[in-house]
């Protein structure tokens, strides 16, 4: 079927369910940013194969929406024909549906997919949202692949460093606190962290699709009762009940009369009208595993250390092929090498990439979130700027790390090295950044653009995303954004410091390190930990342009990572290494 | 009377209002910062002077609160006796109320003196709010001065730039497009922008105080009508009427029925508890005039840097004169040394100081708003730095500079040259910032403290604040400040930039300049042009510290200075001004 059949198909649904118009958000039932295939629905739909937008397709018209990275690769992917694209932020979709000019229209959702919140982008005098539970794209994909349901295994003391039944006890004291009788967590990530489990349900995230309902003693998980095999329910103990999805509707329902507590931002409002179906009371509070899992403890800190000292000897060891036979090869098969060598690397503890790598040479680099495809990639060519962005799931931490790579042995254009040193001047300004115990991301936010703004350049995308401890590489609620953002960066926090440039048609230049919030010395000061050790290419730095104090931050960051990943290389990319990471002057 | 005796006074009328107890704000019925002596009941009740404040009595116990620039002066001046003292944020009002633990309070207020916004802050199921219109003070306030009613006074078109009538048509326009009958505006620098008049009923701000409502087709202006004198009818012309604050209540009264707006952050309650009376309809819109008030046109722009020539010449000679006779001289005696330059400097220009100078030798500089009597001012003495915080009204522009300087011809300590050398790291970065168009100055404060921060220092008090032109020297919307908030800089606002340090018992340190927004070269950006050309005292200063570009920066500015001010001065102030302004290498 093309993009035209699908729409029309799609449009007849309308007429049956007495729809002008549907949404469908990328995502799954548990509001997953990577989702299993059989929940790729938009981009079965529509083509556009980002990890973040929305459709709306109305009887005329239809239009994807997606942020700053996806504006160029939705005009890519989509076929112009049939789809409109727009910057969710800057035309976001209810401004697109009243330019449409209809009178009143009624805008079909799936519940399953979408929060309260998601909801609340489409509210408007002309729209009446109307509940869909059959979705219409299943109804029309034909070869829709299943859910999957992978086994659900513990996740061992040594790597999360507490006793899940502590989680639990807390989470069951505010809920004695707070007087509520359960809460309902959808975040498979958040149940992952509170029971000390893992799964591989979806690509890039360890994680099974569950929920979990937390009462005052016990915790009820949901899955596929296929998932629960070997020693899990033992590991668990007797307090937590393994139960099967097709349970859930009817232990909701069994909550009547009582008082439920949920996220609203992380709840599929399906949750919410079979709640208020069966007249249960509920009061709407954030997800109490959110904070915690993002302040690691000092295990999951001293893991995240060792899973980063795999992956930069993976990084260390692929920098210098790419140096040496990097060169006519294809964006794909550079980015299927490095992962052989976190697979090396890594060992055991290796498990996957933790999201798609971004190879990207040349004018692909300024695709933000680029996804190279073995039919549809560019060749690495000397003479250009080639930009990666990848990471790896450990059993004991998860990375991201981007480096931009200047290609063949002529001497970088200025235009390039100016731009990518005020990119690193913005990453040292964050690294070294010593801030007070309360500063939120969004004030550090301008240290990352301050150099770039001065040449009159920018990027649209934040600063910095959390990062989870062998869980989802994007996690909250800590970020570097100029969005004000009430939640302060805290002691444990694993955040990434990754500014970027972006010449269209040119090239993409992003520098990313993972940073760990520590104490500084200063009494109620902060500061990061670089957990990331791999050099960043001076090739393309104007060291001109750089201060004395950021000369020694350089120069003191390559000194580390030459310390501690020399001796995991052979002579010659030991060698290598020392070159590379020898003093700017 | 003493503390004790008024508190005892006031207490009695609370059984005769039959109130537990009375929120006692700073402010006039205008909701000014600064006030005429007849409404400074906060001081003449308490005893702290401080520009911001307010205070509740109980039954029991009384508290006075301030913010972070006030923390000592509270300590210094209240009678610990009878008044705590508390950060206003860190520990809110209410939370203090609160804390004393009474089931249910009757609390009064002036609702005359408050705003709705002012009185958010006091609900709490606990509290009752009662208004009381009979100010207690008031009553037992017995040489109370009267309310002033100077003249108000038409302000040329050579120094507004706009004519009131092009005004007025853009505001009574917005009227017709919202279908709002009036508009009642309560904030008389809004009034004296939006019509072109001044007035002298506050120290420090030249204006009247008056109220205006705005119709479709008139302006109303309420004053006292012995301050409508010679020409200003014919000034103002037809369409606007000059009325009596007594003609008000009525004149509120005859709008029912009709469709009002104003502003609940500057209007006082008595307004809206008044429209309600008598069922009046009315909607919140903010402050029309807040807006292009700050966004000053080219006259207003080139009026500024008039003001500020003047104004430099008067700190360069005062500067020359402090080296060489400061010592030994009081506090006040330096202020009014200061005044008397402004006085020289800006003829028939300069009109009054734009706030209370702050003098602050050594451990006085700590106290943020320090304010020196004659009766308890400290002596310049060699040895110690000096804070000098001040500003002058200049018919074409408002000033307002801080400069801390070296006391004698010892070398400075090397902690202090730090702290002052990150201090002015921070205001060359903001200075010298380049961001584009939308930018808040939440999100450019960080620059300012970056570099205090790497050393563990801070400052508890916003970057900057925006500055009228002839006007009040603390202006909305624009501010640079850690709190997030939504207004952009935009192209001709005014702003300071004053970052400080404050080792309290030993020294403070700000240095001030106020800047203008201006188009930057690069297409959708901004930068700042500084308005103050006053060298910063290079005793202080560590050049060690500063990075090549920084001191580029500093001998730039300098170099400006002379060139534009060393024509103004005298042999001797000529030479001196070489020197201070000649390039740290």
């Amino acid at each position: 079927m093309n993009s035209a059949q699908k729409l029309a198909q799609i449009r007849a649904i309308f007429k049956q369910q007495q729809i002008d118009g549907f949404i469908i958000q990328r995502g799954d039932e548990f509001l997953n940013e990577y989702v299993a295939p059989y929940a790729e629905r938009l981009a079965w739909l529509t083509g556009f194969t980002g990890s973040a937008g929305m459709a709306v397709i109305l009887d005329q018209k239809a239009a994807v929406f997606s942020d700053g990275r996806y504006i160029l690769q939705m005009q890519q992917e989509l076929n112009q024909d049939h789809w409109e694209s727009f910057h969710i932020s800057k035309h976001p979709p209810l401004q697109w549906i009243i330019e449409q000019n209809q009178p009143s229209i009624k805008l079909g959702y799936d519940p399953k997919l979408m929060s309260e919140k998601d909801l609340k982008a489409f509210e408007h005098p002309s729209i009446t949202l109307i509940p869909i539970e059959a979705n219409p794209i299943d109804a029309i994909w034909h070869d829709q692949p299943s859910p999957p349901h992978h086994p659900i295994v513990p996740h061992d003391i040594q790597f999360s460093g507490q006793d899940h039944h502590e989680k639990i006890e807390i989470l069951q004291q505010a809920l004695i606190d707070n007087q509520e009788d359960a809460y309902i967590l959808c975040d498979p990530a958040s149940i992952c962290w509170l029971l000390n489990i893992r799964g591989s349900d979806v690509p890039y995230t360890p994680i099974p699709l569950v929920f979990a309902i937390i009462t005052q003693n016990e915790v009820a998980l949901y899955a596929d009762t296929e998932q629960y095999i070997n020693n899990l329910s033992e590991f668990l103990g007797n307090d937590v009940l393994l139960k099967s999805h097709t349970e859930l509707e009817t232990d909701l329902i069994a909550l009547a009369n009582t008082n439920i507590a949920f996220d609203p931002a992380q709840t599929p409002i399906w949750f919410i009208q079979t709640l208020k179906k069966h007249e249960v009371t509920f009061s709407k509070r954030s997800n109490p595993c959110t904070l915690p899992k993002s302040r690691k403890n000092l295990i999951e800190q001293e893991g995240s250390r060792q899973a980063h000292l795999r992956d930069a000897v993976a990084m260390c060891r692929f920098l210098y092929w790419l140096e040496h036979h990097g060169v006519g090869h294809s964006e794909v098969e550079v980015a299927k090498k490095l992962n052989g060598f976190r697979q090396e690397a890594g060992g055991d503890f290796y498990k996957e990439e933790s999201f798609p790598a971004i190879s990207g040479v040349g004018a692909n680099g300024a695709i933000i979130h680029y996804h190279a495809t073995p039919e549809n990639c560019s060749i690495l060519t000397e003479g250009k700027a080639y930009l990666i962005d990848s990471g790896g799931q450990y059993l004991d931490g998860t990375t991201d790390i981007t480096r931009t790579i200047w290609l063949g042995k002529n001497i970088a254009p200025q235009d390039l090295k100016e731009a990518v040193t005020c990119v690193l001047q913005g990453h040292i300004a964050i690294s070294s950044a010593i801030f007070p115990k309360g500063t939120t991301g969004s004030r550090l936010d301008v240290l990352a653009r301050y150099s770039l703004w001065q040449k009159g350049l920018d990027y649209d995308h934040g600063t910095g995303h959390g990062v989870g401890s062998y869980l989802s590489v994007h996690e909250g609620p800590c970020r570097i954004s100029s969005i004000p953002f009430p939640v302060p960066l805290q002691e444990g926090m694993i955040i990434s410091n990754e500014p970027g440039y972006y010449l269209s048609g040119q090239y993409g230049i992003r520098l990313e390190n993972l940073l760990l919030v520590t104490a500084a010395t200063h009494n109620n000061f902060l500061q990061f930990e670089p957990l990331t050790l791999v050099p960043f290419d001076k090739n393309l730095i104007d060291t001109e342009m750089l201060s004395k104090n950021q000369k020694n931050w350089l120069n003191q960051y390559h000194q580390q990572v030459f310390d501690k990943i020399s001796h995991h290389l052979n002579k010659n990319e030991k060698q290598w290494l020392q070159q590379v990471c020898s003093d700017v002057t």
